[in-house]
Formats: structure tokens, sequence, C-alpha cells
């Protein structure tokens, strides 16, 4: 039934392209505009007071759309419970620096007290599914069963993507592209397990991502801010842990993963010997400060997860071999 | 073992970055220049002289690179048989028309008489195998038993993809481009089918093409000539019956169909109404005649590839369903 899969992903990016442009009218109305880092590349500064969250474009467009002739199943719900809690606490984050007007959000322990609550909830869920607990190492024959400490597997899945995907979100289109190209690779590893309902969160997910893209390329005229960032990052969690993908969300995540690290390894060098290693943090900015445009970076990247993608497919431990 | 991929994918990239210059220095010494269609777009005058039968540099870099180390399966044997066999035709195809100076090469008939012959020596080594002659039918559960039709099915198979290759071999890298996109996918439905043997052939033959396709992307300094378009598609059709893929071949390479519709389309067109339906026939020359470069029709043919490549794949009827 790929069918209904294109239905839904066509459906969902309708209603993004529609409601972008009302969005970003509201916004603007509203003067929701985004914050930029002070620090950051110079040619960032004119974005200030573009409209942000536009992630509830995304939200929206995903829900109205599975809302109608998808059947609930309690993968669905969950993939979808993750991805709103997450937003919730994004929303929470865009919403208090929207009002004080900072670049600084919602408390990381707060964040993260939530999404451990709604981790160990997500577990429960699964335990009562039967959902294995044995995840597959890549590139590698070995399998681990983390048993009781699945739900901390599952905390820890979904605070690295979402902060992965959150610091990604620095350039017009990159964090959505590079999402949707993700979403492709376990939209492909769902449908090869038979698992419908994943198949149509994921389908949908790109669906209601590209419209929003069309309005958040360079030049952008909206970003998705936390509240798309955050969701985005624990709906591919969701994503790769129900689809027993879980470890492989590293590897059809690896730009997400490479930002990540460039921060890490930014701060750890500049810590220890007083150099840094990039020109900025994270990667993309690097890129930037070399003189590259932000088109070239964001096509870059996009065909890294192309091939970051691939690799994670063509790893992933079919049970048919 | 998708460890093996890469080396062997990585070995041929390599031997094709090292050996397409030396071939281009030899092309040229010897004056094996292309030959330009004079009705064709006029910007594509000057590449008269380019050097081609670049698909030279493809196949040999691929045979390199399986010869050693690699077990010697009858699929992969098949495979590479058929791929040999029409670049056989392909580089008497080039030869004549290197020779005799003219843009007309071996004459159709010919050409079909190889593939027939070859396409019988497949179906009876198949046949020994025990290959199912039972046909998935795209975007249904319909299945076709081909019987002792299926060898017809294997020769129509070679026969449209080779030439459907070589009618979008008509601008720099979209031959190449499109068919490792193509490649990918069937790389994936072997990996997953735990078809080892055909997973090699399409990584390594992703690595040729690859390592050809630098020297062939605008400004190209080398063709494949028909040598390397007829060989290409002939692997696709290969690799595409090897893994029970046939008819999704249609769909995986889509862009490759495209091309072919829109030339039978418009000979069709012009012979009943008297009207060309478009500006210039394969598809690529239309958006060309419509003002855009080079570079945007191959970026936008390689983005619709992946598009094609995607829909192949979810649509594929896997076991595991």
């Amino acid at each position: 039934m790929t069918s209904q899969v294109y239905v839904l992903a066509f459906t969902a990016f309708i209603l993004s392209v529609v409601f972008s442009p009302i969005y970003i009218r509201f916004s603007r109305s509203k003067q929701f505009g985004q914050q930029v880092r002070s620090d950051g590349p110079r040619r960032h500064f004119h974005k200030a007071g573009t409209p942000t969250m536009g992630g509830i474009v995304i939200l929206f467009s995903l829900l109205i759309s599975l809302f109608f002739g998808v059947e609930k199943t309690p993968f669905l719900i969950l993939a979808v419970g993750i991805t709103l809690t997450s937003a919730f606490l994004g929303f929470l984050d865009d919403y208090r620096k929207v009002v004080r007007r900072t670049s600084l959000g919602l408390k990381a322990r707060e964040k993260l007290a939530g999404q451990f609550v709604f981790s160990v909830v997500f577990y429960l869920v699964l335990l009562y599914l039967g959902h294995s607990t044995v995840v597959d190492i890549p590139f590698s024959t070995l399998q681990i069963d983390f048993g009781l400490a699945y739900p901390l597997l599952i905390f820890l899945m979904i605070v690295a993507a979402s902060n992965a995907v959150n610091l990604t979100d620095g350039i017009d289109g990159l964090a959505g592209g590079t999402s949707i190209i993700a979403f492709l690779a376990f939209l492909l590893l769902a449908s090869m397990q038979g698992l419908q309902d994943m198949a149509l969160f994921c389908g949908t997910m790109i669906g209601a991502i590209f419209g929003f893209l069309i309005f958040n390329l360079h030049p952008a005229r909206v970003f998705m801010g936390d509240v798309g960032s955050l969701s985005l990052g624990a709906a591919l969690a969701a994503a790769a842990i129900l689809t027993k993908a879980e470890f492989y969300l590293a590897i059809i995540g690896g730009v997400f993963v490479l930002e990540t690290l460039s921060v890490i390894l930014q701060v750890i060098s500049f810590q220890l010997t007083g150099k840094r290693i990039l020109l900025m943090a994270p990667l993309h900015h690097h890129f930037e400060m070399k003189g590259w445009s932000e088109w070239q970076v964001v096509t870059g990247f996009w065909a890294l997860g192309f091939v970051f993608a691939i690799m994670g497919l063509l790893d992933f431990p079919w049970p048919l071999r």
C-alpha cells in the first residue's frame, strides 16, 4: 500500500505550502521575529526579525494529514506523541526567546526532565507491545540486549537527535533538507519491514517538511525554530527506535552527528590547547567562514546526507540475509 | 559484508580517476574525437573532437576491481558477461564512427542480433540456476509468469535499457550520474536480498562510473560513447533481472524511460499532426532549448532520478511484507 504514502505525503506537502505563507504573515504582524546570535557569521545578522517557529506549520500539516483515514496504530501514536512532546518543549523555548527577546531559551534541565519522562512512558508502551530491546551494532554482526537500560537508550536517542538537529539548524534549508533525506531512509526501512504505519509517518513527515522547505530555502522567509528542530530530531529518533534501527540513526543522520561532533571537538580543543580547530562551530559555519556560499554549504551537506543515508540502509541487518 | 562493497567501489573509483586522464591523452594523440550531430543544439558544436569511448575506462576499472579477491559466482559472471557483450557492440559502433568519421554507427539489425543471442544464453544459464520466471508488476500485487517467454523479456530489457541510456547520453554527466543513482537503488535491492555478488557488482560499477564522471562533468573532457552507454544500460538490465526487479527497472530508471518516451512521442506527434511537442528531443535538449544551462538540466534530471529510485525501492515487494 505505498499509494497511501504518496497520498498522505502529497496532502501534507500541500498543507505546508498553504499554511506557511499564512503563518509568515501572522508571525510578521505579531512581530515574532528570530533573534540572531551576536557571535555568529556577520552575513547572518540581516536575518534578525525573520519569522521563526515555522516548525508549527510542519507539525500542523503532519497532524491533519495523519488524522483522516489512517489507522491509529500504537506505533503511530507513539511516534506522533514523542514528536509533539518535543515540539511542546521547543515551543516553550521559542516562546521565551520571542517574548523575552533574547537568544537564550528554556533551561537545559527542564528540557531533559520533560524528555526523560516521555522516554519512560514510551518504553512502557513498547514493553507492553513486546518490542525487542536487542539492538544491532552497525558494521558488525554484534547485538546488544539493553534490557532494562532500553528506556535510557530511548532517552539518549531523543535528546541526542533533538539537539543534533537543533545545532544543524543554522543555515537556510539545512536542517529541513537533511531531515527529509533521513526520513527517506527510514521510510524505506519501514516499508521494507512491512511497517505500514511507520512508512506513513515518515512519508507524511517528508511531505510536510518539503512544503515548509520551499519558504525556508535561502533566502529564508521563515525559520523552523526549536519547535521544529527539536520535534524533527525526536521524530527521527522515534522512527529509528520503531524500525529497530537504533544505532543506525547515527549513520543515517550522519550530518547531524558531524555537526554535533564539530561543536564538542571545538570546545574540547579550545579548553585543552587554547586553539580552535574550526573557524567557527557548528561545522556549517566553518565552511561559510571559508567563503562558501550558504547555498554551496547546504547542497554539499545534503549530498553528504544522501551518502550517509545510503550507507545506513546498506549496512542494515536485513532479516533476509 | 558491506565493507567489501566499499573497498571495491573505492578501488574502481581510484582506477577510473587514474585511467581517465591517461585515456584522454591517448585518445587525443590518436584523434579519436566525437562527431556531433549537426541537427543538435548549437552550443554542442564545440564539443566535436572531444575524446569519446570513455566507457572503456569504466569497464576496465570494473573488471580489474572485480578480478581480484571476489568470488566468481554465476550471477557475477552473467552480469559482467552481459555488460561486456553490449560493450563490444557499442565499441564496434563507436569504432566505425571514429574511423569513418560520421555520426552513424553499427546497423540496428546487427546490434539486435548480438543482444538476442546473448539473451538466450543468459536465459539458459538462469534456467539451470533455477531462477524464477515469475515477475512482479509494480504498483500492484500482481505477478506474471513469463515461463518460456522469459528470454524475450530479458532481450527486451537489455535492448530497451541500452538504447534508453544511449539516448540519455547527450549532455555532460547526464547518463553517468543517472546510472550511478539507478545502480545505488539496485545496490540496496541486492544487499537487502543478501545477494552479495550483485551488491559487489553494483557497488563496483558505481565507483567506476564516479571516477569517470569527474572528467565527464561539464565541460566534459571525455564522453562515454556507445561502448559506455550500451554497456551501462545492459548492466542495469542485468542488475534488475538478477535482483528479480524486472519491471522495477522502468521505475528506478525512470529518467531513461522519460528520455525514450520523449523521442517516441516527438516522432509520433510529428508524423500524425506535423507538429513537434518538444522544442527538441530527447527531453534534455528540450530544456536546453528553453534556456536552461547544461548544469541545470543535469542536476534537475539527477534529482528526478533520485525520486524515481526511491519510488522503485518503496514499491518493491519485499518478501518481509
